[in-house]
């Protein structure tokens, strides 16, 4: 399993490039990185964003790191974006992808990306209302991919979540949200599966299963985050906690799909009350224990 | 008990002002709110930061609601601001609250406050450091006061949390912190104290108690946060589930010191993944429980 972790463990703590790459190698004995804009705000003036964005990119490099893409965390997940009730509302979405693309060009990362956004609670309950921004919705990110692909990303990324009145967020959605950009865009749009919010049973029932969502659109799957999960809600939780990504299933999906180009990666989301000594003595517990996914025929394939 | 809601229960959700107006009125019946810069970002752009922002005050305002307070939520606090390694950071959070005090201007409130920052994980393990970074902080919002009296408010709140990397954490942090600023700010700089913060046993043992903090640094406080926890973290869940805020708690607490002007502020924050319906039917009923708080004694000197 190619494995890979999403920053979002170090966020206001190991908060230095050089710092924060050492405890990746060397602590976690990982190479594929995923940048989370919770360690640099999109909204933050370009110059000095781009000045830390890019301390930190180098440090991963000169590290021997690979930061395949960069996400939204935390913070961009506050607002509604793309799917908001106004105008206003979604050009502001628009504006702070636009400007997670230029940080993202400017670290030299090929690919950008978060969920698409939340209709407010009224336009949740109104079928029309969501057709008719799902179509503005998508045309503002058309218009994005042209803007990406001049300053040189190659995917755009998108996160199904586990919230109904979001978009998408069942793996049909998903695969309609892939359907319609086809042809459309400059550059690919691909999506970014996170296991917990695939596997969230109160929304998606019997459908919370993986091979439902390689079904409808493995095709489409650039990268996924896993997370520790009871299923019940968003947890996010480590792999040292007991819950329904279990070891065997993750060697069970490795080994019937044979991914070999999507990293996984780890999106552990600590409590921010949690001490650092816990925090990191309990990340590369969980990679260690990931790390022994290994199905034995690919390991076999490999020798 | 002067009860009041954190809007915070409210986002992605109810984003409308006269809507989420009558929500707070008709459905919850209070009168008192603090805004939540969760629901307009002070990075946004001024101009449509601040039409949304005065929109959502004329909506409250015509309501015959009251805007005590804005304050930072989920998207501020991801960020380590004042006490972060840098001067360039540091200058961020600086300039992250200046917005912040602007868009509270525009919407004509008169206090804003968020909690003063996060140290690194290396630098808080660092005496030294964290004195210097202190230090340097203190200046920062002293200079900051300046701003927010220019601009027309009476009052920077900053609130304490239950993280021993950032500061102020417990009451004596929370009481240096007011005696530095004496004499030294433009406006008062007063705390918001959330009750589940000082629970927090894990950090403050014994002195997890609000005996303590009243002693400390009582005279300080402008406003609670409230919000049920085990305390065992920083739960901010419903009081419709059990915890060690208890109803007795709160009346014991606003029996013994007679508070008629500090505002307790639900502040509530659901699973985004929770829906529409569950929230908004949750908060009624937590509401409703802490309506019932009516010390004996004061609601018998208000005959």
């Amino acid at each position: 399993m190619k494995l890979g972790v999403n920053l979002c463990f170090a966020i206001k703590r190991w908060i230095d490039g050089p710092q924060l790459a050492e405890i990746v190698t060397d602590k976690l004995g990982l190479e594929y990185v995923q940048y989370t804009w919770d360690l640099t705000d999109p909204w933050w003036p370009e110059a000095p964003r781009d000045r830390m964005a890019v301390a930190y990119a180098e440090a991963f490099r000169n590290a021997g790191l690979t930061v395949e893409s960069t996400f939204g965390g935390l913070a961009s997940y506050t607002y509604n974006h793309f799917l908001a009730p106004t105008d206003e509302l979604r050009r502001l979405g628009q504006e702070h992808l636009r400007r997670a693309i230029d940080m993202t060009a400017a670290m030299q990362v090929p690919a950008a990306g978060m969920p698409l956004g939340s209709y407010s609670a009224a336009d949740a309950v109104n079928p029309a209302r969501r057709e008719e921004i799902y179509k503005i919705a998508k045309g503002l990110l058309v218009e994005l991919t042209g803007h990406a692909k001049k300053r040189g990303l190659s995917t755009l990324l998108i996160e199904p979540v586990p919230v109904g009145t979001e978009f998408p967020a069942s793996a049909q959605d998903a695969r309609r949200l892939m359907r319609d950009l086809d042809g459309q865009t400059e550059i690919p749009v691909r999506l970014l599966v996170d296991w917990g919010h695939a596997l969230f049973e109160p929304l998606f029932g019997s459908d919370a299963n993986m091979d439902l969502w390689m079904a409808q659109c493995g095709d489409y799957i650039h990268s996924f985050h896993i997370q520790q999960t009871d299923g019940q809600l968003d947890r996010h939780w480590s792999f040292t906690q007991k819950g329904v990504v279990t070891r065997e299933r993750l060697e069970e999906h490795w080994h019937k799909y044979k991914l070999m180009q999507q990293t996984y990666f780890m999106e552990i989301i600590y409590p921010f009350e949690s001490t650092d000594e816990f925090v990191l003595h309990d990340i590369v517990e969980a990679t260690r224990m990931l790390k022994r996914v290994q199905p034995a025929q690919i390991a076999g394939d490999a020798q």
